[in-house]
């Protein structure tokens, strides 16, 4: 339900399966199909502007927000309308958010990360259909609380994953966010704007992101976290078709 | 949902209620009620141990459990049936559970937390009710993963909030917890065994403890805990009879 608190054995050998449905996890799917080269997470705006002192300016953007609004200096915030691929194709991205960069930090070190939201919900149960480890469904969550959409997220993939595989064995927070999902299907939108945080960004003036954000199945990417970065994955159908 | 990410700033003004249903915060209403003075939370075996080396050892019991187990040298386990007058009268219990024990310690700068299970939930919501301050209902959950008894007792206190006063405003987590409890309601026995952790008691033999644990009322009691000490709370009722 929020990251701090996860055992760091308990993550390490599995695939962690991060979620912040507003905005970081919806934005960066959108931000790799728009042709962005790859994304580097970082905790705060001053790791992300030292991070850019080291990396070639021309080719490298400063992307994200702080309590919603984007932070003086960067190029980018953090709406998925700003990732088209005129701005962001073929560009580093540095990336901090208020809980979805905290997020990835917090999984540097597991075998396999992925990103995922509703726009990217369908790609990802595909991706992790199958896999014979533990998956860890990670909700950002809000300032350390849980979060109504992340939960709900939490709960499709859930409801997903043991459609295609009775035998797994939920626990107690993916049997909790099953039930919020179940309360919340079908009606993605109005979830999107009743949640604490997703009041809050309306009240920012951010629908347009809201209404974005709440489109089920609208990119088939998956962003892969590995050793820091994120790259888009490769559909497991085009890895298959790969080794052949 | 878990103490891990809490943010400091976010609990210290506020009355924390700290819920362990399996089983510290189902046990420690018992003891005081069985009479013991006080109860000194600590954080691991050695810890306690060490404390009891300051103290007076006649008057001092050394209590808890590792992974649902009895510790090795300690004088009792944590069975909510172990705690009888003849056994805690009048003594100082030093404290240590898996989840439950490492919540209290992450409170102790607050200005109020008290302890919630299903046996003291109506003296609890008593003891909350017109306060003027934030509630902040903490589960203990499960090795920083949520528990499902946790969040339905924290469901209970959210609907019985919002009975008492419609005004108040709930954030996602507590609307999560009541959808919780209204999934569970009216049948606390059966939920206390399907849980992870319930499940796991009864596997180490404990049915007895669960159906304990499941007893909604069975203690007017609410342990308070004040700079690193839990002692009973004296009712509402009561302190407004003093006061006149």
């Amino acid at each position: 339900m929020s990251p701090g608190d996860l055992e760091e054995t308990f993550i390490r050998g599995g695939v962690v399966v991060i979620i912040d449905v507003l905005r970081a996890t919806s934005v960066l799917p959108c931000a790799l199909a728009s042709g962005a080269a790859r994304v580097i997470p970082t905790d705060s705006p001053p790791n992300a502007t030292a991070l850019l002192a080291t990396l070639d300016r021309e080719s490298t953007l400063l992307c994200g927000e702080r309590d919603g609004e984007k932070i003086e200096g960067f190029h980018l915030g953090n709406s998925p309308l700003e990732y088209v691929p005129e701005v962001v194709g073929g560009k580093t991205l540095i990336y901090c958010s208020t809980n979805g960069s905290r997020a990835m930090i917090r999984c540097q070190n597991v075998a396999e990360a992925l990103l995922a939201s509703f726009v990217n919900a369908g790609a990802v149960l595909e991706r992790l259909a199958g896999m014979d480890r533990d998956i860890i469904v990670l909700c950002a969550g809000n300032h350390g609380r849980p979060s109504m959409e992340d939960t709900a997220l939490g709960g499709l993939l859930v409801d997903g994953l043991l459609d295609a595989d009775p035998a797994l064995l939920p626990d107690d927070g993916a049997l909790i966010a099953r039930l919020v999902w179940q309360r919340w299907r079908g009606d993605v939108p109005r979830l999107l704007r009743s949640t604490s945080h997703g009041a809050y960004l309306a009240s920012l003036g951010h629908e347009a992101d809201l209404d974005f954000c709440s489109q089920v199945d609208l990119q088939p990417i998956v962003p892969l976290l590995r050793q820091g970065r994120i790259e888009p994955g490769v559909r497991r159908a085009q890895t298959a078709q790969a080794a052949r």
